[in-house]
């Protein structure tokens, strides 16, 4: 594997080549050519080689890349050869919903706990998984071997609790509450909002005289 | 309202400001700072004085903005002062999850009918709202006026589906589906997939050496 920095753009995309692959795995497609895969994957071939140069997977010219391969190159490359603990923090309104999210599971992470600090969600179950107190967090984190913490508590919650993440050791955060939150450089954030993706859309629509 | 062109960047900064917007005038503040609410909304003040100058809002020096007045400037100019009906197709793993995200219809997203292909699906309802055949969705949108279309089934029906979600005259898409699509330029398209940012999450803390 190449040691230079690779752009963030590309990392971006490797996941979405991964999708395609998993795709053609599963019909039993030996080999695909940077065209064909570049186009399930909805870029272009010139981008999709270059992407894939930079962890020194070249393809064979005229014949392309072994499907397996590339597969379980790629998969190793995210760190995804392995399952990964994650943990859920808010079991308000998205929480659950994500819980019922299976698209995770395949992928192979895997919720392993959920947590909320309303005495009234303490202890009952969701999906077979029992909520627990958010005063366990620290502690549960640890015993479970947890990686990732995915916020999905209220907006003025959220910095408290990625704290709360990144003094038990946790290194990758998923936000869905929405409001920006600080963690310091060695712990990746990655940030998502619905309502704000929806409310986006419309801003589009209405100048577009559809209102 | 002026004319020029606004950023993309403000229009996705603005639906923060609403939330903090929000969040004021529920607890009766009269008047915010750009100071404070950069500070709320995670930005900063110059950023958001420039942002706000694109519609026409200046606050007042030394006062800062009115709340309730920034607030409907804001709703207003996402076109946000009325509420908007959204359809959900697909109704696998992802689809019944957003159905029971309740953040849509707080921020005036109505969720108006969701449809599958699979016979199984339809006539049942979830949340209080019955599965449609996807066959009925064209003429669907028509009848109940859905303005955008939520996109949620595998990623080998998804550009099938926003064809039909074009053809029956939505011009905003929110895709969830894990592959790229491609919409006519009057079309507003939104990408969101939450597996993708759990394997970005995963690449970096592998980076990291946490693996």
């Amino acid at each position: 594997m190449k040691k230079e920095k690779i752009p963030k753009a590309t990392i971006a995309r490797l996941p979405l080549y991964l999708r395609s692959l998993s795709e053609l795995a599963e019909k039993g497609v030996p080999v695909v050519s940077s065209y064909e895969l570049a186009e399930l994957s909805g870029g272009n071939a010139a981008q999709l080689r270059k992407d894939l140069s930079y962890f020194g997977e070249f393809g064979t010219r005229g014949v392309g890349y072994d499907v397996e391969h590339l597969l379980y190159q790629i998969s190793k490359f995210l760190g995804l050869t392995r399952d990964r603990n994650i943990a859920i923090i808010g079991m308000g309104r998205l929480g659950p919903a994500l819980l019922g999210y299976q698209g995770f599971k395949e992928k192979g992470f895997k919720i392993t706990a959920v947590f909320d600090n309303d005495i009234r969600k303490i202890g009952k179950k969701l999906n077979n998984i029992e909520v627990l107190d958010i005063d366990l967090m620290e502690g549960v984190i640890k015993e479970e071997n947890i990686e990732i913490g995915v916020i999905t508590v209220p907006a003025v919650a959220a910095q408290q609790v990625a704290n709360r993440l990144v003094a038990a050791g946790i290194k990758a955060i998923l936000n869905f509450a929405p409001t920006k939150i600080e963690v310091p450089e060695d712990v990746t954030l990655r940030q998502v909002d619905l309502a704000v993706e929806l409310q986006i859309l419309s801003y589009h629509q209405t100048r577009k005289g559809a209102s």
